[in-house]
């Protein structure tokens, strides 16, 4: 008798990643379906189904050799119900039951909770985290997000918000934010933040600066742009670009870790790209801003599983929740 | 047959407070003892057995009536191994093995944590928690501490640092920090700390004021006299003291919701006395900081068990983790 398999599912605004995967976290096949928003997003679910059956008929799969489907969404979950609202970006405004019918037209347990928080277990179980049971994560990219796993258990809190630092204000006379407060790590931090940041110090900045002359000049400069403009020439306006937004991450991470004392705090998302360069700016600041016990033993690192990060934490789900 | 009953102590470098409770958390006898510090405080665990089984005697109660003792200890605790470290208002400099000893000598099951986790677990339990499963305590004394409690289990991070509050940096280029670094939560908003900003706020000042007057004349001026000369005597430089340190709090505390949205954060220790003074001036600057789903959904409030909550945390230890 072989093992029971897992599916993870990664849902977002462009495209839905699907795997099949063993218990040991390795993804055994995997494929992707455009996500189709039309009609306030009541196509998802049904292309979800199909999409799933169809696989499991090619592969001559029963529903009785998976332990259960995982997924990460986005919106605000009821995890107990399996349901989601307002995931704007699906055009899901109304209250979606995706638990129930998933289930019923599938054979397969189903489990399902936030993009962000399912990100974090995937890098826990087999990427950067190595299994630990506290760990943090944050994704730099178009937003700022992030989970944490506290004693082995995803948190939550009271009403779902857990682990968005984002929000956490870092400048409190900053930049305004989407969430309508002031100085919150997105606004400095996000790409577009980033981007931000390199306006305001260049408008002040004097001196000769590629990054200078290319805002001046009007280009589209992405956060991209920044870290290589600091990275592969010395820009001196970029480094100190890189320095600022640096600055608030060490200042956000480090009272996470005063806070938390995680083993790992784990950065993902489009902008850790940058890499090494990134995180050995923010580890500076991060030392700075914790106290000497949480320096020692809480860790900085990079994301390792990019892109597969969401439908292997979404396999978690499903291993953690449904196995019993 | 009765119900079995549990055992709190409270261990602390004056005084050690016990309590025999029901199940619901009903204290039903109290007493306490000096705690005796001398000889590296080797004392101090054979006078808690002693005193245990002095006061089982008196009640005519056996072992087998109790589900177990819970203790708070100051120190770094190993909780697993029921070990103590580091404790130095106890002058327990060496490794302590309180559980074993204690277990050996009453024959009741025996538990520990460190006091700021258990004050969290005795205020979630009978005081403002009102059993929630996310709570945040924060107490404000002599120093700041505080404990996290999230999805019902006390979180102790991964070298038992988490719920340090008072080392989150609020202040980058603030007053140093006994623990080395600068702008700690704690040099602003623990008693001496309240009165370490009065001082330098008193020395900006131009005006009249009490509190600028007895700075001045070398009074002994204590945080209690600084929210005295604020409630009831509207003393201007009193007014900005508290201001600034509730902005601290606020900033500080805003963060922590915004990272773990609990359902409450409860505020206690000695400078909780002032009340509804303080909380509302903290409330001000939380909402200030707070994302709107998080400034809705969590909690400020006021701690209501005084000076019990250590032995009913304590005890609550000891139903949840000694029960079976």
């Amino acid at each position: 008798m072989m093992d029971k398999k897992l599916i993870g599912i990664d849902l977002g605004g462009t495209t839905i990643k699907f795997a099949i995967l063993t218990v040991d976290g390795i993804i055994q096949q995997k494929w992707s379906v455009q996500t189709n928003i039309l009609d306030e997003g009541t196509h998802i679910i049904d292309d979800i189904v199909a999409s799933i059956n169809h696989r499991l008929a090619l592969y001559h799969m029963q529903p009785e050799e998976f332990i259960g489907i995982g997924m990460g969404t986005p919106g605000s979950v009821d995890i107990e119900k399996g349901t989601v609202i307002g995931a704007y970006n699906l055009n899901w405004n109304t209250l979606q039951f995706v638990k129930n019918q998933v289930e019923e037209e599938t054979g397969i347990s189903f489990m399902l909770d936030n993009d962000a928080n399912v990100a974090v277990l995937g890098e826990d179980w087999m990427g950067a985290g190595k299994n630990s049971k506290d760990v943090v994560f944050i994704t730099l990219g178009t937003g700022v997000g992030g989970g944490i796993i506290a004693q082995g258990q995803l948190i939550h809190g009271t009403k779902g918000c857990a682990g968005e630092i984002g929000h956490v204000t870092v400048d409190p006379n900053g930049f305004k934010c989407t969430c309508g407060k002031r100085g919150c790590l997105e606004t400095v931090s996000s790409a577009t933040g980033i981007v931000r940041v390199a306006r305001q110090l260049s408008e002040e900045y004097v001196g000769n600066s590629s990054l200078k002359k290319a805002i001046d000049e009007g280009q589209a400069v992405t956060s991209k742009n920044v870290f290589n403009y600091a990275e592969l020439e010395n820009d001196p306006l970029a480094l100190k670009v890189v320095d600022r937004v640096c600055y608030f991450l060490g200042l956000a991470l480090g009272n996470i870790g005063n806070t938390l004392n995680p083993n790992s705090i784990i950065i993902g998302g489009g902008v850790s790209a940058a890499g090494e360069f990134l995180r050995s700016r923010i580890q500076t600041y991060f030392d700075r801003f914790t106290s000497p016990q949480v320096r020692e033993s809480t860790k900085l690192k990079l994301a390792q599983l990019g892109n597969e990060a969401g439908v292997i934490g979404a396999a978690s789900l499903a291993l953690n929740y449904l196995e019993n």
